[in-house]
């Protein structure tokens, strides 16, 4: 293939010599599908692209049930195979998260204003759900603190936790019920895309956001303050802390102060040291054991130290009756449910996905959000509130060397031993060791670099940021998701409706086209605009991109004027990146030909893929449009078959 | 440039032999901007597309003020160029289209429950605000019928016209107001872009639905029947209708068919006989007049003939002191001007720019909101309901050889003679013909080849038009269309969390590499997966590419496997039609390196356009992806260097 344009840059009149030894190839349209066909297809590549059933290809009946009972329930699958070498990997890391998930259990209930045994049930039902149901084996389940702070502070809008504890416990419940449905019916109906919608820049702006939030609520207990404020906001919780400055405790500050600390240098110390991961996993419980003790000895209760308090011992009692499907919190127990069930799965997902990457085995998104909806199902009914894969403890889980999802029943175990016989223990447990607790564990949800990370890739994503950071601190919660996530669609939608156009020249010595822009070298060919569009045409942007490419053409025009250019003669639509069209689109071919061809230029397109041309042909009054002469498979052939078309003519004239 | 891949396909291994003569390119990044620069290049592309400011580009301050005034009243513009000739057409055109604006304004406001009167004074007073204003000169202004009834059916959710009629009548100028200073407010802010969501199979669709309604809304004329169903959907039109049969009243059934049948076959020869549009133009005022005679004659008024009555002399009372801008139905109101205000607006534009085109000049969209918007506003306070330009009308004017938009003051100054003088003569109206008129004007909005085309070319898009027409008729007017605005967009969305992904194949004795779907002829690599990704990729798509791309390579090593083929070593991403990426679409690249890294196939990247290079380049870990021999300018460059290395290898190995 010879086909070059060399351009004679010395000549003002830039007429290029076009050497055409070449052949020119005809654009073809893909073979004959029935609107059924497509249907089918679309929708598998909608709702299965991962295409599941791949492996019961060409199995026997038999081993097709088999094959589905392992595709629900993977204890079948791996069970079998399991053996002693495993077990003890999974026994140490079990252990490890279990002191892990004890006291942040604890704590986390009481960020959702609930009982903290509750969160100890929390860790003991759903965890053992999942061991049967689940298909990551680093993830360890349990309450978390984002979805604990969005149940708690969203339910309080309606229902005072002090004032009717019944009732709240009862809508969390009813809350964690629908959450685990809405989360089991997206993984069924395979709709699990949903929590793409939440982009990276959204999750770690609302993640930093709430973190500090979650952080101001722990000035409650680190203070010792009893007059709290009930609202989440920075200004809320700023006021209320200086106007309560009476109520401080110099001893509660002092043993809070002396704790955090303690944890954050543990913190500190297993960053930077990944190795001794277990100096930050054991320090919670540590703090708490040593907290215990130094209230019982000097008997700080009676010193503005507040204790948790009797806990009654037992597993969990049955809750089945707590649920309420009606009433006049419905509406807001729907909202909870949506949004922390949400919110739990991204979590969730998330870590299953990232440290199956690490480990290099699959993690199917939509069966995990069954496995996370059922488990959360049958948590509403043996009283716990509303659990996922918890990403502090997972990564502690993965550097404890667990093997498999037995880590999680091995913590169950040692939380059930908790429940039945250490529950006197929590007695004269001070709540400001849980606030110290809980602060650490947020901490790490602050994650400037990645903050960093997003404004030098993409300012628009940053803004997206900040925007989920303070609505998050200054509105709330769930409003400042709901903008970060509005700001993102808005933003796709809005890349649609101004899709980009751009000139493209030649590359020098080669038929390459390129844009203009980013190849200083390429050069245009006299007589020729060659337009690139980059988005598929539809409704939303059909108007914007015919106003946009009169005015490539006005452009041209003047151009023309003022350094007498030749006439524009052609005008070469690259449709490469034009992925589809729907009846809009078909128009816009349409008017853009008449357009042009009023002007006394003539509309080429190269390159439409097999859908465009499908739909070229299936409408009327496109026969002007499918010419031969009018399509070309690259700009290259294009250019050089119109340009010696042009030779042909002028050389006949002269 | 010799780059060919001849396949030797009588070799079962597919070994091609690659001639390799070629010079590599390389990507460049387009030249560096701020930040700041490329805002003002986004927000210039989204607002101001069209480069309104072009033509002040250049002048001095003095010719920039002029030119301002003229950008902003049109009038200025074309007025001094203003002769008799060009006057002489538009006195025929102008009382030719006013034939028709009296007999439809007041058949429209008897549609929207208004006095018919309000239908003149709405033909009169807009007309002359957008003769100063607006820049078409085809367009008819007055009050359309889709617009009526939407007006008039949101209305009487909350207020009975009948027992209320003057709150009625002062909502309806309210959401004048307001849907004018909506109107206005999209064209000043530049949001015109708003009505593009209105895709022509959501207008085609909605309008059929619509021109249903209003006709079946006829049948209380028609009929004679007094009790009548206020609701608008088929089902309780029906049974009102065959409940009330005792109300029908054979005169008013004979004479209003013999109208509707002059109507229908006057408006027949015309469609027929574009010639002799006047045919149908002039056909309901005479039917009005005929039928006014009649009634006069026969004192058909007593015989079950209902007649319009006396209506006031005089031209538009001042309405501003109706106008509420607050209440118990502010809401509504404000719901109502938004539906209409779009709709109008959409019908305004697409005739302003559809008669533009056929006469080749330019009609700027927002500049025509401002008009249409302002003069809704003027419009509501001189007892005006809300108008656009009637695509009907429009055309009529059209043929009668309309030369400036002098023609709607010709039709205003008629329409004011008949508000001052002749108001007398249509006592006697009978409010049949009024129904008969709406009949008649209303079929045309029933486009059925142009739903048969959108059947053609696009399933799903029929699917919408389906969904605006039967909602409109089962459901409401307006839910029907949000409904259809609804799926469109959520079509959209979809199509960017699921795009395409096309596998590419060498065309024999080229360098070009297209879908393999598409060309038949096009033959595979042995060893590459050549990959075109054909959407840009963000937060709403990069997990499915990375699972789909994924499955792509699994169903290589199947093949290869069943086939033995060679090994895949080259996973090839052709990035042309990846328009811009974000933080998501880093991170994409990110983990698809290291997925394919594992399984020992390297990763190249093909043709990734500006804003790709420059976000890879600001991204922190993607040095590996930008590496000079991962990254190629063309497909056919990347797979002749990279075959080129692996014999070099292989060779060697031998």
């Amino acid at each position: 293939m010879e086909g070059k344009f060399e351009q004679d840059l010395g000549d003002s009149h830039h007429n290029p010599c076009v050497e055409i030894a070449m052949e020119i190839h005809k654009v073809e349209t893909p073979p004959k599908r029935s609107s059924l066909q497509k249907l089918k297809n679309r929708l598998k590549e909608t709702f299965f692209p991962d295409d599941p059933l791949r492996q019961f290809k060409g199995k026997s009946s038999k081993q097709k049930w088999l094959l589905g009972f392992q595709y629900f329930i993977p204890i079948l699958q791996w069970g079998p195979h399991y053996n002693l070498n495993l077990f003890k990997s999974d026994v140490v890391s079990g252990l490890t998260i279990a002191s892990l998930a004890i006291p942040q259990g604890i704590s986390y209930a009481k960020l959702a204003n609930l009982p903290p045994i509750v969160g100890l049930y929390s860790s003991f039902v759903p965890p053992l759900v999942y061991a049967m149901l689940g298909s990551s084996r680093d993830v360890a389940i349990g309450p978390v603190s984002i979805a604990s702070l969005l149940m708690g502070s969203m339910l309080r809008q309606e229902v005072s936790p002090t004032l009717e504890p019944l009732l709240f416990l009862q809508l969390a419940f009813t809350s964690t019920f629908f959450a685990g449905l809405f989360q089991a019916s997206l993984g069924f109906l395979r709709l699990g895309f949903i929590i793409d919608f939440l982009s990276k820049a959204t999750l770690t702006g609302f993640m930093g956001g709430a973190a500090i939030i979650v952080a101001l609520q722990q000035l409650k207990a680190l203070l010792g303050i009893k007059h709290f404020t009930k609202e989440m906001g920075l200004i809320h919780v700023m006021s209320s802390i200086f106007h309560n400055t009476k109520e401080w405790s110099w001893q509660t500050i002092l043993m809070g102060f002396c704790f955090l600390v303690f944890m954050l240098v543990a913190r500190h110390i297993s960053i930077k040291t990944p190795k001794l991961f277990w100096v930050s996993a054991g320090a919670p419980l540590l703090s708490m054991v040593l907290s215990t003790i130094i209230v019982f000895v000097c008997k700080a209760q009676h010193h503005g130290i507040s204790v948790i308090g009797k806990l009654e011992e037992g597993l969990n009692p049955p809750s089945w009756n707590m649920l309420h499907f009606h009433g006049s919190h419905i509406g807001l127990v729907l909202k909870t449910s949506l949004i922390t069930g949400i919110i739990s799965l991204t979590e969730g997902i998330a870590v299953g996905k990232t440290f199956a990457a690490l480990k290099n085995y699959q993690v199917d998104g939509n069966k995990e959000m069954i496995a996370i909806g059922v488990m959360n199902v049958v948590g509403s009914t043996t009283s716990c509130y509303i659990t996922t894969g918890s990403f502090s403890r997972s990564a502690v889980n993965h550097k404890a060397g667990v093997k498999t999802v037995v880590s999680n029943v091995i913590m169950a175990v040692t939380v059930m031993v908790t429940l039945l016989f250490l529950m006197p223990l929590f007695r004269y447990t001070p709540n400001l060791v849980l606030g110290a607790i809980i602060v650490t564990a947020v901490i790490g949800l602050i994650d400037i670099p990645a903050a960093y990370q997003i404004w030098k890739v993409d300012k628009f994503d940053f803004i997206v940021l900040l925007c989920a950071f303070f609505g998050v601190i200054f509105i709330s919660v769930e409003e400042g998701l709901a903008l970060a996530v509005g700001i993102s669609i808005f933003k796709m939608v809005l890349q649609m409706t101004r899709p980009k156009t751009v000139v493209l020249g030649n590359i020098p010595g080669t038929d390459i086209f390129r844009n203009k822009h980013q190849y200083k070298d390429a050069v245009s060919i006299p007589g020729f605009l060659i337009l690139s569009i980059q988005s598929f045409i539809s409704f939303a942007n059909s108007n914007y991109l015919n106003e946009r490419i009169s005015r490539w053409i006005q452009d041209y025009e003047e151009e023309e004027e003022t350094k007498s250019r030749s006439d524009l003669r052609f005008v070469i639509l690259d449709l490469t990146a034009v992925s589809a069209i729907d009846t809009n689109g078909v128009t816009f071919f349409q008017e853009l030909w008449s357009v042009v061809e009023k002007k006394g230029v003539k509309l080429v397109l190269v390159n439409p893929v097999g859908e465009v041309m499908e739909k070229l042909q299936n409408a009327d009054g496109t026969d002007n449009l499918l010419r031969s002469n009018n399509l070309y498979l690259t700009v290259g052939e294009a250019v050089s078959s119109l340009f010696s078309s042009m030779k042909v003519v002028s050389s006949s004239h002269g």
